[in-house]
């Protein structure tokens, strides 16, 4: 059973998606879709590169991922089909994939779009989603064999990766990736890039000591190892974001706790 | 394999449009759900119907698309099942299905949802969307036939559809008829609307020349014949709605553009 | 075919609900999953346990109801498993569950989530949605008895059930449980709790003289009783609680209307 995945910047309120699950369900009847996000910040490349990155390893293998976050729609930009070991990602060609290209193995296989037997005519100027991103992951659903979809790419276009850099002293410069429904802050600082013993977190001047193990401990403010493998800053039964005034792209700093007691 | 899909203004935050799923799910455990939109505005059936009208023709060809904007529901408005050549249609005889029948050869025909076996009880007096339309949905679904459900209906209610007028000096002046999640523009004015030759848009004082190809032209506000085949006013990565101040209902005025020299 | 629903608090905007989803389908390709809700307000466990009680009717027996708010996640708070002839219920022990409780009759059985084995590693102390719960529902929709997911719970958490209170003079005062997208306040007063004869409905100082019909009715504010068998306060096409400034908790008060002429 072929399972695909949406994930756009359409928002709710109009029938963008529900036209594409038409014409994906046209094409593969069989197909079970599942929408990941349709809130993406409009035209937020690296937004909906980030999101997909934190959900796509939960699904079987095979599925076949479809991402539409798309402001170069009817330009040159190049449409693509990638494939990974673990997934099939539908995407336009501007950097949305970038977390999916830096994290698979050297196993990937890139595809331009470039067959026109697997389009929906007439073809749109502003809406691929409905007549090529659409039909091409039906019709992949179906089994058609990759290669017949396009050309080999040798390169894809990626936007850069927010990583924490090592500043002074040792201390660890992060940033804050993604804000989520909680307020909870989701840094670009993963568990092997944390410093060994006991650390402290410090966020838009506020100290927090040291790792916490779940959101009902003491402290209102809190770092967690979270579900992501990242850590988030949150505040307990609270709003971080809001508590702290926090952005995007805000820096999370953590360095070696020199103090030897707790709750100093 | 049976598909249907579901329209209304119960927005996301009620377990309504559930409890509609759990009923159509109850009757034929089979059924695939889709969403088209369930942010209406509340009882605003004119939008439904339009929304509606730009993605039904993208379902597979028999279809049951169920629509709940219901504002007369408990009073003596009718309930009906509309049967195109390409689908069907369950909704209250309000109005909501005034573009499909515009748009429907002559081959339509309309029956009264009179029949009490196919509903679900106690018929409450303020949600037909789960006791009426998601049951009949369902058994229809299944297979039973249409005139099973209720007795022919020789006409069935329709609102005013918006459309473009000749004015002064061959001035074409339509209508915005919605704006999307991009701030888009969409306009009551289809291809075949326009005037031959380079023309010329005017929205709020604003004057548009010609038409382009895709959101990434140069010009900041853009005219382009929109993927539901009408025209839409677009700013490029950005929103148009905010930028000129529009509602809905505003004009959009279409005109020959006179200068020979583009970019004037 | 296994029907499995959801019900969180992790809003629309997070690829959690998704990466749920994704955990299902690994485990059971099969399985149907319609979302309630994922718009509980954050942490109201109240809230969820009252929407859940007013949808889970109208699914097929056996469904399978996975509801995560969860506010305590990652401390000793128990995961359980609730076995109704109804339905199954997959949820944290923190309350979340009790209008099932309270509505089922004494053949209900909990079971404690205590079998590693049905859980997805590395487990989580953020996110048991994705970790425990998704994965046992999946395994209990594929067919695995109830007793292996772990021990018998003697006893589960239960939050206060608001009721209305028989105040003086025979007026019985209830309290506003939700308030909808429509702006219908929905209150804890059933059919059964009503005086019989002609009534009075007091909200916030208007007096609304006995129940109505549907809501086209000629008065402006209506008192009906609504699709879940509650008493409800409307506009008619308009949105009582702004109308009345009402918030959840509010009073409603019902007594006998003695004056003998209607419309007085």
């Amino acid at each position: 059973m072929a399972l695909i995945t949406l994930t756009t910047d359409f928002g709710i309120n109009d029938p963008y998606v529900a036209t594409m699950k038409g014409v994906i369900l046209s094409i593969d009847p069989g197909a079970t879709i599942v929408d990941i996000c349709h809130t993406i910040e409009p035209q937020n490349i690296a937004q909906a590169a980030f999101l997909l990155s934190t959900t796509y390893n939960y699904f079987p293998q095979g599925t076949i991922h479809v991402v539409v976050v798309d402001p170069g729609v009817g330009t040159e930009r190049k449409a693509l089909l990638l494939i990974t070991p673990q997934a099939f990602f539908v995407a336009p060609d501007n950097g949305v994939l970038s977390y999916i290209v830096d994290e698979a193995s050297s196993e990937i296989e890139a595809i331009a779009l470039t067959n026109p037997r697997f389009w929906l005519y007439p073809v749109s100027d502003t809406f691929h989603g409905r007549d090529i991103f659409a039909p091409v992951a039906a019709y992949l659903s179906l089994g058609f064999p990759p290669h017949e979809f396009g050309d080999p790419l040798s390169s894809i276009t990626t936007v850069p990766i927010s990583r924490p850099q090592m500043g002074e002293e040792g201390v660890l410069i992060g940033h804050i990736l993604h804000i989520d429904h909680f307020g909870n802050l989701i840094t670009d600082i993963k568990s092997e890039d944390l410093p060994r013993g006991r650390i402290f977190i410090e966020v838009r001047g506020h100290i927090i000591d040291d790792l916490s193990r779940s959101y009902e401990e003491d402290e209102e403010l809190l770092a967690i190892m979270g579900s992501s493998g990242r850590l988030e800053v949150s505040v307990r039964t609270g709003n971080a974001a809001k508590f702290l005034r926090t952005k995007m792209g805000d820096e999370v700093k953590v360095g070696i706790n020199k103090s030897s007691l707790r709750g100093r």
